[in-house]
């Protein structure tokens, strides 16, 4: 028997119903080759600047990618060194090929999920795969894929004249001396446009392990020399400084909770002198770390970075897996937020402040419709930003949609981000994004809520108009 | 060119899918014309008590509409004194025509949301305007509402009619004299009703800066000394009757939270001491309140009026603007509410309780199917509120139906409330309702769950039957 | 007038899309006829070993069945002694009857939800009633039905096969000597298969009245001298293998909260022995259950028993009727539950241990995209549980697929459990999730997400390999 076949289909993800899918492909029609704007994401500059050829399919596509990591482990039988997992770990071609095989074996657990379809699209698009995944089948792709590899179409760099990426934004330290995105800025050959992100999350825990010596390495880096609060905060503007002449346009911040309470300046310098002894407990350390945060946003009044919020992720939920490949690599599990409270110090300082851009991403959706669309339809910097990571799939796609509309209209929505390391999937997700936002926009249409001639601008606005706005770019 | 014409589709609102489209159709025209019956809402009794032509379309449509003042302001470029915020500013005329032109300028951040649907319900159905708004069309359509404001038809009074009103409940204070009521009830020449609504919130809050003034003029108004608990529950009494004898149905509460846990009456009155000598900490004073809104209960189940709850918003959020403009503008934002510990003090001591009646409602959407429908599927005195406020759109009225209907049904349902300071906008409000209720009841048709004269049947319980029920109106 | 026919649609619940349809008419043709396997019941088991005939219509069909009795006490007018409650009440056959009669009067307020929907499958499927209940058709269902029990055809052996059920789970009490279990094992003329299960909730609160007696119970039943914790544990291990050896297959555990943190073995000990004493406060009771829930996972790593979380509801709201009509009888109303954080000490100990596994349920929907499913999305031997009690209905059967497939796939969901008492409704109720499933698949396949045959499999899967893995079947 031959293989299934591997041919997605022109209309996947529009609506069933035929006279609302055929203005879904009309929507989708006028965005659907629109450039990609990928305002916050995890693809290392270097990749970009060195542009050194992939070594091999399961490097490339399966051991940065965490999505897919997570489903193989959860499905049994796979672990994460067959993956090749931490990142950084060389594989053999026999390695390489077996962890790929372990992808094919349970393409079936993947069912339903966006990995699904972002596989299915890469392989299908970028390398030209045929024939559905599967024990059978697996060689054949690793072959095919390892083949196109080789080739200098499939270079870092000729994937991102292909994915007509217009902008990408990379995650950063605040000491990282950008050598990467200052090589590519200085590369006469290169006219991409790849901007760092500063993202200071570690030097805003005082009371996390390491958080001395990291600011121990800020003053070296800044020479500024942080006795107290004020110095701390003079470092930081130094650095979010630096990224901004480096191109960045937004700072990123993630931490167990939204809060944003300001101390009294006594009090805030009292929990830094402890921080710097070491000695700052974990409560203080929180508040130190929500005034700090209050803080950024004020600095982002002077430079105008755009500063974007996701909280309220359990991060190494599983300490086995922690202990023997770090972090990042799949045990962290979403949780309850709260906006309404937790941002209103911040809100009611600079929420209508000319030029500050919040953009809040969550993944506890019943934020949506109950705090961050009523937050973003009144303050003027504020923007919900789009599903991401657990919920950036189809059907959650749909309901940010549906949840976020009636509040706040589209103006005040972030766009589309792809938040990836899996840099041959961002077009797939992207194609994603545009697909449901065509299927909502066409309901739209159908239902008589909004003239096709306003769903069609909208469609634009949503790829284009939008992200350039929210993120400056 | 000629402007976008404005000519909302008839099937507006209802499924895309043909044949589920065609059911709607046939429920929604039994009740498209039914009269309105507005159990909860903010339209002053001044209005229809002295008739006074409206002085022009800003002040009219624009200036007590906070769901459209908080969209223009979010969405930059627009202040609240453009749109003749707060209530009470005179315009001149070239101010209301400025203020009017920036929603007209501003149409596009408005797409998707309800404020699109309700402005292009009234502009068309009420006046006459078959335009779009934008930047070239804002002065033709200002010039046409304000012609239609000079003539007979669209006085206060005029439009009642014409909106087919059955009941309309005003908000009032308890110590209100409610002198605009008692105009109309003595107006042989008026046969609406408008009847008043108690809402005693402020008296509640015994920490609250004021709550000492208020009670002494509640003192002054009742003729009661109030110096203890008692006698305050005593003065809280007369008030109710009085609202009642002037027609009033229901009492309204909204408190930041939905507690109604009771104190023992020593404690009570210690607490209440100490309000008086405005000594009550913030704790104990959302203590004695909760024990308050448990009393409030014990009232309703004597005076028979039903009782609404809406807690859980955290109000003035943006302190600037409350300076600036005072309450009530926008800046307000929901927050996660409880109900199943909150509310059982009350409901197990009269949740089953002859002629007691409890409306909930929330925006918080998660307590539908988790806490709302269960208790209403218990108590006979409780019903599951409409969507409200920052939710009262199509798709949250759909999600409604969703999640409360399996678990309770339509029977434990209130009916449709409008909650509205825009006049002109009731009927546009109710009409999404109408729609929404009879695509939802299509579907279940469509997929062979209820009979279509199952359907039709419940329909026009919706609007008519349900709301009389619950509001013993 | 002729009363209005009782005619389920062959196509009902599914999407009303005439293309969506076609496909999950197709899907559901391969498994509506599936054996029906029922891993969380609460049928008694000495129906099944006595098989006597069922007395009446309304002991069978609503004494037992809170949700029923719950939503025609809501409804008003109807007290649970009408229905026959408690469980155990001798009802003549006028009581019954009449019982009866007020099912048939108030079938109104059934509608919509899934209650309506059972009744009707049961009705005229398996008693061949072919006219809708109302006041006018009480007596004639009603003899019709009670004709039917008097005929050996529907004894509860004899609907036992003729439900096509392949597994019962049944739930009782650690101490029980399950005797009807150990009956029908013994009875040669019986081959079908009842299991029970291991529910431990009242032995696993310390700071309950009645927890000594218990615990003095089980000792004796264990001859275990149960003198500190080490003991108690001893005891519960000795009767997980009772119960495993009389065919169990899982355990069940509903508390307040899903909290597993662990004490310290002194710490456990020192709780352990104020427990023993009576002194144990309240929260150190909980203290101590949330360390012996964790312990049950160590023990079900010994014996290999599937573990069944469902927590987080406020039992015996209503304290009027707890007191008149005992537990279990309705005044249940769910809340919150937070897992990520409550479940990690469990899961990090034992979440990927070989031949663990915990089905996790709740009521609160938030829960699915949020933790359950990113949890299940990374633990090999988590499970995200079927909607159930509260939301075991179409809609959010739909919900749940739509929350967690996205990032759970299929294959770490539990399959549909009816956790009822309603004998007689259990076909109706996985023929509820079957139909939903094959819509929300068909939905799949219609917007080119699966293919028709990965769809079919999955159906497949979903009904027999899911149940039958997850709970060791």
């Amino acid at each position: 028997m031959s293989p299934a076949p591997l041919d997605p289909h022109p209309d996947r993800l529009f609506p069933a119903e035929p006279g609302v899918r055929d203005i879904a492909r009309q929507l989708y029609q006028q965005i659907a080759d629109a450039p990609i704007i990928s305002p916050h994401g995890h693809v290392p500059a270097e990749w970009l600047a060195d542009d050194t050829p992939f070594s091999d399919p399961t490097t490339l596509l399966l051991t940065p990618d965490h999505y897919t990591n997570r489903m193989l482990h959860a499905a049994g039988g796979v672990d994460l060194e067959d993956l090749g997992v931490p990142v950084g770990t060389e594989l053999t071609e026999a390695q390489a090929r077996t962890g790929f095989r372990k992808l094919c074996e349970n393409w079936k657990v993947l069912r339903g999920t966006p990995v699904q379809f972002w596989f299915e699209s890469e392989f299908h698009d970028v390398f030209g795969v045929k024939v559905r995944p599967s024990a059978e089948t697996a060689d054949q792709i690793y072959d095919q894929i390892a083949d196109c590899l080789t080739k200098d179409e499939f270079t870092p760099r000729a994937l991102y004249k292909r994915f007509n990426i217009e902008a990408l934004a990379t995650t950063d330290d605040p000491c990282s001396d950008l050598s990467a995105h200052r090589k590519l800025a200085e590369d006469p050959t290169w006219d991409g446009r790849v901007v760092p992100t500063f993202r200071p999350d570690a030097y805003l825990e005082p009371a996390r392990a390491g958080w001395r010596d990291l600011t121990e390495n800020l003053a070296g880096v800044t020479d500024v020399d942080i006795v107290d609060y004020r110095s701390h905060v003079e470092a930081m503007r130094t650095r979010r400084l630096f990224f901004k002449e480096q191109g960045a346009v937004s700072t990123d911040h993630s931490h167990s909770d939204a809060g944003t309470a300001r101390l009294s300046d006594a009090q805030a310098d009292r929990f830094f002198q402890e921080a710097l002894r070491g000695t700052i407990s974990p409560s203080d350390g929180d508040a130190l770390r929500r005034h700090m945060l209050n803080d950024q946003a004020r600095l982002a009044c002077d430079d105008g970075l755009v500063m974007t919020l996701h909280p309220a992720v359990y991060r190494n939920h599983d300490s086995a897996t922690l202990q023997r490949f770090g972090a990042d690599v799949g045990g962290d599990v979403p949780h309850t937020v709260e906006f309404t409270r937790a941002l209103q110090p911040m809100l009611d300082a600079y929420g209508n402040a000319e030029g500050f851009h919040l953009v809040v991403f969550t993944m506890d959706e019943t934020t949506f419709s109950r705090e961050l669309a009523p937050l973003a339809g009144w303050y003027r910097g504020m923007f919900v930003g789009a599903p991401w990571w657990f919920i950036d799939e189809a059907d959650a796609i749909m309901r940010y949609r549906r949840a976020v509309t009636g509040y706040a209209g589209f103006s005040k929505t972030s766009g589309f981000i792809d938040d990836t390391r899996a840099y041959c999937s961002i077009p797939a997700r992207h194609d994603v994004a545009r697909r449901v936002d065509s299927g909502f926009l066409a309901n739209l249409v159908a239902e008589h809520r909004l003239t096709f001639d306003e769903a069609a601008e909208t469609a634009v606005d949503l790829v284009s108009t939008q992200p350039r706005k929210v993120f400056k770019l």
